[in-house]
């Protein structure tokens, strides 16, 4: 299986200038920097790997359109960048989705297709035979994984000599490209992901060697919700290659990481965002020492659950990451 | 008077790099962009202008050491950017400064001197004609007021087109900066000014071309505790010669700002610091059309009021600006 490559997420940071945000690190204590995905236009690092995929296609692919079947942060990134190359789009989504995630995806011109959940893919795949559209995958691509490694790069462009970068593991396609950028820049800095104790299969996929894939029920519990997914074989084959290991937190790391992140960083981050963090926070005996970035990988959550979150109570995702 | 120039704006900008953070502009809706300064590194766009003025001092003065009377946002960024260049500092405080702000900026190595309020003055002069201090004060200095136009600098670079600056007015020093910046480089450009109706001094100095003081129990009534101060003679030259106009905001419309930057911008403002995006919010009649820039000035609230202000309740800001 053919690995990207840090000149592949080179190309992607070259396309995608100007049509993301070029996010700070912000130092959030002695040896932590925050890199705060959430303050893309569409609230999490999802845009760059959406937008890189399409300015891949093909001319003739991009007026045809795109399909894919995310309801969450995918879907609201790759409606935005279709809008920005004026390609048409359509979302798949199970009928169950909230009419504010749809709306969101909706209002960038993206037309919906509601589908009972179980039928999510074979629809899709229906739908992208029938109309010659492309599928543009939420992380199972390697236009996807490039396009997320450039987080990395700038991670390194703006801290040259940082120790360690902890990061989101869902379906593994930020994990995937931030690990190769920095595996290139900065090799001897270590690359950590972070998944939830009750989604940890990305965990056991590494230790296995195999795709594990853990029940939907089970990976259902976790307040973050953007990291349910499962790796696919070109994640997996990513991680095996370029990340150093996986750490796990805890429901109760999670929540107290998201209020943590408010006052000190004055950010907004959702529960997938705030795992990196947590990890810092509650793990640091089990991380390497040294300079120490913290992804927040995206910050869509709902208000009410936001605010409850600040006052210690329970806290989900406002939009899945996929 | 003398006023700033841009290229003593120019000169900040060269000698802060590196030493604050590069805020990028976060588009928010159509003709909107924030200019997040919450994102600082003690939450606020005041280590600009502390970290410029402390530059300006001689090699000597800075082994003396600084004093200031601020208790806020100001005295923060102070602490920090003394603990950069080694310099001592004394922050007098009223003796009523909670716990959390002497903390703050004791936590930076500056000792804190606490006093009775009305004494805050004449004992910072003293203090510093006794141990051969440097006062360096909240806005009331040519070098504070090009340190804080960087943020306009910064907008200009960003947003070459920008058609409206909105900025919070308390004491001047960023309005005044910022002005400055946009009048040299983007003349075609309006910079309105944004006050809480309740301590709207400097609207009133501009109307009538002279100092205004409201009475300090008048100003108190407003959330934005950082826009409690009023315009020195410096500020107010600037403003004169460089604003456009000055807007009022209600309490009512701050407090909406509030949860709109955290659900749209997905950041921690306090209340001063949403007073330029409530304008935007509410008075888009009074003002010009085309590309705007609201400046979120900062972001240290208390996370109990926070939360509360994202479910329609009331908020304070956790520390002042003066």
């Amino acid at each position: 299986m053919r690995l990207i490559e840090i000149d592949d997420v080179r190309d992607a940071a070259q396309v995608i200038e100007g049509e993301v945000v070029r996010t700070p690190l912000l130092r959030a204590d002695e040896s932590l920097w925050l890199k705060p995905e959430n303050l893309q236009p569409t609230g999490a690092f999802k845009l760059r790997g959406a937008t890189y995929a399409l300015s891949r296609l093909s001319a003739q692919a991009r007026r045809a359109g795109v399909v894919t079947h995310s309801s969450g942060n995918h879907a609201y990134a790759l409606a935005h960048a279709a809008a920005r190359y004026g390609t048409p789009m359509v979302a798949v989504m199970p009928e169950v989705t909230t009419a504010v995630k749809r709306e969101a995806v909706r209002a960038r011109g993206a037309q919906i297709v509601l589908v009972p959940a179980a039928e999510r893919e074979s629809r899709t795949a229906a739908l992208a035979a029938a109309r010659g559209l492309t599928v543009v995958p939420p992380y199972d691509h390697p236009d996807v994984i490039a396009g997320q490694g450039t987080v990395g790069l700038e991670i390194v462009a703006d801290l040259p000599d940082v120790d360690v970068v902890l990061v989101p593991v869902g379906g593994g396609g930020l994990s995937a490209g931030v690990a190769t950028a920095v595996a290139a820049l900065r090799p001897s800095a270590k690359v950590i992901g972070v998944e939830p104790a009750l989604a940890a299969d990305a965990a056991e996929s590494l230790r296995t060697g195999t795709l594990c894939e853990w029940p939907v029920a089970q990976r259902a519990r976790t307040s973050a919700e953007g990291l349910r997914g499962s790796l696919s074989a070109l994640t997996l084959a990513h991680l095996r290659a370029r990340l150093d290991r996986i750490v796990t937190v805890t429901e109760d790391e999670i929540a107290a990481a998201v209020p943590w992140l408010a006052a000190r960083g004055r950010v907004v981050a959702e529960p997938s965002g705030a795992v990196a963090t947590a990890a810092y926070l509650h793990h640091r005996s089990a991380l390497p020492p040294g300079r120490t970035v913290a992804v927040v990988s995206g910050g869509n959550v709902d208000p009410a659950a936001f605010a409850a979150a600040l006052r210690g109570g329970e806290i989900r995702d406002g939009a899945q990451r996929d």
